[in-house]
C-alpha cells in the first residue's frame, strides 16, 4: 500500500517537473530557438574520480546527461544537436581506455536504434560525422546501421562526432576540392569557400548557432572551427554529467540577445516552435 | 614655476606606475609567458558613441589602447601579437566608413614606420597577413614598406590581419594546397593538415596561445579559427578602446593556470622572461 502511494507521489511530481518544462519552453518560444545546439562534452572522467566510480561510469552518466538534455531540445524545437564524442586525439589515451569508450559507444548505440528507443520516440535521425575508418569496426557498422535505420526520422537530427577534428575535417574537405578540379581537368578555377564547405564532414547541418562547453573551458579543442565563427560560446563551470535544463536556458536566452545581430551574419534558418 | 612642479610631480607618478608594472611583470614571469597574443579589437565605434564622439576618434582611441597593450606585452616578453584590425566582410560596410578606415590606416602605418617611431624604438617586426589585394592601393603599399623596413626586427612581431577572415584564408591554403599537387603532377597523394597550415597567412607565427576579444562577445568572428583551438578564450566586458593592463594580467593568469595542459596539445614553444 505505501509502495503504491509512493510510487503515485513519484508519477504525480514527474508530471508537474514536465508540466513546469514545457510551460518555460512555451515562454522561452515567444523568442527565437536555435536551430542546431553543439555540445562539447568536458568532464565525463572528473565526474568519476569526483564520486570515486570508474571512468566507464562517468561516461555511463554523461550519456545519461545527454539523453536529458536531447529530450529539452527536442521539446524546445531545436533541430540539430551535435556532440563531441570522440576526437581522432583522444585515440592516443591508454589503449585500454580507447577499447572501454569504443565498447560503450558499441552498447549505446545498438540501445538507441532499438524499436522502443528514443531514436523512434523522438523522430531522430542520426548522423555520424568524422574519419569513419579510424573507429573499431564494429563501432563502424553499428553507425552505419544506425545512420541507415533513422534517415526517414524529421524531427531532430543527432550528429555524433567520432574520430573527429575541425582540422582533419578541413583538410579532407581541402583533398576533395583538389580532386573535383583534377576531375574537372580545370586547375586554373580558384577554390572558393562554397567549395570547402560543400565538402566538410558537417555540410549534413546548418552552422550551430549555440556551442555549449561544460567544465568552464573556454578553448574549442579542434571541434567545428570552421563552423562556429558566428556562434554564441558558452562555457558554464561545471562537468559535462552535472549540466542541467537551466544551463540550456541560459545558454537559448543569450542567444535571444544576440540573435538578431547573428542573423545578420547568417543565412541559417532560425525555427521558432509553433 | 607651479607649471614645472606640476611637470615634476607627473613625470615621478609616470615613474612610479611604470616601476609598479614592471615589477608586476617580474612576479608574473615566474610562470610561463604567453609566446602569442591575439585580439579582437572590438568597441571602437561603441566608444565614440558612447562619449559622442565621431567614429573616426573612437577609432582613435582604440588605436591608442592597442599601443598601450603592445608596450606592455613587450615588457612582459609575449613575443607575437596579433590584432584583427579589418574583416573581408567589412568591406560592405558604408563606403564613407570604409574610406575612413583606409584612410586612418594609412595614417597610422606611415606614422608607426618613421625613424623615431615605437616600431624602431622596440624593435617590432610588421606582418599584415590577409587577402592585401583587397586594401586600398595606398594602404597596400605602406603595409608592404612597413613590412620591408621592419623585417630585420627581433623583439616583437605585430601581425595585422586586413582584409581577412579565416574561411578566406583556409580557401586560399586548400587553392594552394591543390597548386602544389598539380605542379608536382601527383593527384593520388593526400594532402596533409602540415600541407594545409605551411599555405596559412598565418604561418609566419606560432598557434596564440591567448586569444583576447573585447564587448564581452564570446565568437570568433571569423578569425583565427584554424589556430585558436587549444587557445585560451578570454572575453572582458570592456570596449577595446577601455582595455587595460588588468585585462592582459587576467589573461595571463590565466593562462598560467591552464598552461600546462594546453601545452601538452602543442608543439609552441612557451618563452618565459629573463
Amino acid at each position: 500500500m505505501e509502495k503504491q502511494s509512493n510510487s503515485l507521489v513519484v508519477r504525480l511530481v514527474g508530471s508537474l517537473v514536465g508540466y513546469m518544462r514545457r510551460f518555460l519552453f512555451r515562454f522561452l518560444s515567444v523568442g527565437p530557438i536555435p536551430c542546431h545546439v553543439a555540445f562539447i562534452l568536458d568532464g565525463n572522467r572528473r565526474y568519476a574520480r569526483k564520486w570515486k566510480m570508474d571512468d566507464r561510469m562517468g561516461y555511463k552518466v554523461g550519456f545519461l546527461a545527454l539523453m536529458r538534455l536531447m529530450r529539452c531540445c527536442h521539446e524546445l524545437g531545436v533541430k540539430y544537436i551535435t556532440v563531441y564524442v570522440f576526437s581522432i586525439e583522444n585515440f592516443k589515451r591508454r589503449p585500454e581506455e580507447v577499447q572501454n569508450v569504443m565498447e560503450l559507444m558499441l552498447e549505446k548505440i545498438e540501445g538507441l536504434i532499438k524499436e522502443e528507443g528514443i531514436l523512434n520516440q523522438y523522430g531522430v535521425r542520426m548522423e555520424f560525422v568524422g574519419n569513419l575508418k579510424l573507429l573499431a569496426e564494429p563501432v563502424r557498422i553499428a553507425a552505419e546501421k544506425a545512420m541507415r535505420l533513422t534517415a526517414h526520422h524529421k524531427s531532430l537530427v543527432l550528429v555524433v562526432a567520432v574520430a573527429y577534428t575541425s582540422t582533419d575535417e578541413i583538410t579532407h574537405a581541402a583533398q576533395e576540392c583538389c580532386q573535383d578540379k583534377a576531375a574537372h581537368g580545370n586547375q586554373q578555377q580558384l577554390v572558393e569557400v562554397a567549395d570547402v564547405e560543400r565538402h566538410m564532414y558537417m555540410a549534413v547541418a546548418p552552422d550551430p548557432d549555440i556551442l555549449l562547453r561544460t567544465s568552464g573551458e573556454t578553448r574549442l579543442s579542434n571541434f567545428l572551427l570552421w563552423q562556429t565563427s558566428n556562434s554564441l560560446l558558452y562555457s558554464p563551470a561545471v562537468l559535462w554529467p552535472e549540466v542541467g535544463l537551466h544551463h540550456l536556458v541560459w545558454a537559448v536566452l543569450n542567444f535571444q540577445r544576440v540573435q538578431s545581430y547573428l542573423h545578420k551574419r547568417r543565412n541559417c534558418l532560425y525555427l521558432s516552435t509553433q
